[in-house]
């Protein structure tokens, strides 16, 4: 917005994020954050969800990052459990919902004291405002100096990476899991293409939409790219999708990938993938990848999924050796990057698998 | 078109669609030509560029097809000559323009008899329905019965599988190059998305636009769409595009992919790409794919690239265990699809070598 005439942007209401959709998750208040490009959030609300108990010690603290159109929901219903890794009789762990995703503080709904970055007037967020603010939670709201472990997949392997590099005292151990410290050329080019598919759609209106339902065609196109990208070529040859009980490629699209994705908020979407772009822990070193990544003290399992063919294991290879005490892990996964959602019944066996090797490694 | 007081669309000029751009070609008549799917073309024109002097005994004649945005420019300028194995001092080789590729008959440029079939009233056109109109022309015209090649790259390679399952007592050698006989699920959403680039764009009008720059918009992203899957991902991350002088990605989009896309015809794109989403070799023998493939005579070479994202290396291995005398090279090349441009000085290399083997086999 950039005439003095033109109506302040305001939030609007989303039925997919509210707790009928998501369950129980607490809004923990840092109040005013400034971020790295400049910007500053009023009031940062994180949304944050907890499964377990804290130690005494403190030193028994999980922290799960979300990645791009996720929420804690599907770590809690897939991730965590008594008979996975992590295990919340054992760990205490803390989900926290990237800005922007649409529960924590996000372009959408942002009201009250955010009421001025609602929409289109919402500052760009990077990879480390995440990563600083989660910190800042941790610490002061639950007093936890160290984690026994950090984990996320795809963006939120980007924010574990953050965490390696940044305050690699703090991480005990981490495992970035389909995605990497160092943002491609190629993933840029392929969310500009999502990105694109959003912002080309009149009903975008510059981001000032009334209604994610405006932008309906082209949250479908954005849909329809992640199908191309999401999946593996083996996976729509296989007709892997009948296992979730569509009858047709066309309903799989209808039944499941679009209505995931319309049910979101546009200008949510656009705040993450701003961030997913630009991930990159070498900002930190001057531009030195290596140098970043060799600042990495946790033990790490690095686990990239075979077929995924955006974050491709050869990427994860590449960095893997300029980064100490980490070894590297592959899933095996028709679903490409999609894996993650954890729907082959062979997925989440190789993620605990993982996850629990690594637990159990000193670190 | 729908409603009776609409004017009818009429053909509109575009420069790029011309001998100033594309060279000596000539324009054959086929007459009336009925369609697959049922539309009639009412003269069908072929664009025909040809090297070498067909010999008395008329069996040194090389069928080459184009592939999607493709013409004959770029086998003229890249893979024929007396340095490579498309020699025209040995055989005679004819290059006819897909229909609906700009030189052919397509929806921009039908006009004189072929006007009421004009941009969107354009009819639906099948591979099958440029390999009939290809056996057509080379048997009337240059009175050709036996083909010692058939050779084409990506849709290009379609056609080559199509001759080989209709046409095979008149196929000596084959050499479909990165593409498929049964076009794969993944493929046909890779498209998709490409289609959608174009018919979102509010210039396209639903067809009926008055010039291709009022549909420049989505011809960019569709040009961005393809440069997520067109090229490999090492080779935006190795900066393979710096060999082109460009001394940037945003350079190498602006100065190359894009503009190679916006001079083209939407409506010709969406011709070729209705046609590339459908090819199906398996339609001549019920759906079955092993039977069609099984009626191949020809020597054949199979030859995937081995970066390629959307027609991938296995996708080929699969056709080739029902291909009989097929057998398979695969060539290494980063730019993934694109290698088809020749840009690499590797790749041709490679190509001459494969199709001088078979050239040089007894067939």
């Amino acid at each position: 917005m950039t005439t003095g005439t033109t109506a302040q942007p305001t939030a609007i209401e989303n039925p997919y994020y509210t707790h009928e959709f998501h369950g129980d998750y607490d809004l923990i208040s840092l109040g005013e954050f400034a971020l790295e490009e400049g910007g500053v959030i009023p009031d940062l609300q994180l949304a944050v969800a907890t499964f377990g108990t804290l130690n005494a010690a403190k030193d028994n603290a999980i922290l799960v990052t979300t990645w791009y159109s996720g929420t804690h929901q599907i770590f809690r219903d897939v991730y965590i459990g008594p008979d996975h890794a992590l295990n919340p009789e054992r760990y205490f762990i803390v989900v926290v919902n990237q800005i922007g995703n649409g529960l924590s503080t996000s372009p959408h709904n942002a009201s009250g004291a955010n009421a001025g970055i609602a929409m289109s007037n919402f500052p760009h967020v990077r990879i480390g405002d995440d990563v600083r603010a989660q910190e800042q939670l941790l610490r002061e709201h639950y007093g936890i100096d160290r984690l026994a472990l950090v984990v996320g997949g795809s963006m939120g392997a980007q924010q574990t990476y953050e965490w390696m590099v940044r305050f690699p005292q703090k991480v005990r151990r981490a495992a970035p899991i389909a995605g990497t410290a160092q943002n491609t050329p190629h993933d840029f080019l392929y969310t500009q293409a999502l990105v694109e598919a959003i912002t080309s759609d009149p009903g975008f209106a510059g981001g000032n939409y009334r209604s994610n339902t405006e932008v309906e065609a082209g949250l479908k196109r954005h849909a329809g790219i992640w199908a191309v990208m999401g999946f593996s070529t083996e996976f729509w040859k296989q007709e892997v999708w009948r296992a979730l009980e569509f009858e047709s490629r066309e309903a799989f699209m209808a039944g499941f990938l679009e209505p995931y994705f319309t049910a979101m908020d546009p200008n949510d979407l656009l705040c993450m993938a701003w961030k997913w772009q630009r991930g990159d822990v070498a900002r930190h070193a001057g531009g030195d990848l290596a140098e970043a990544l060799g600042r990495n003290e946790s033990v790490a399992r690095v686990i990239p999924i075979n077929e995924d063919m955006f974050f491709p294991v050869r990427d994860h290879e590449a960095e893997l050796e300029l980064t100490p005490h980490a070894t590297i892990r592959v899933v095996d996964d028709l679903l490409g990057h999609l894996a993650l959602f954890g729907v082959a019944p062979t997925y989440m066996p190789q993620i605990d698998q993982y996850l629990q090797e690594l637990l159990d490694s000193p670190a």
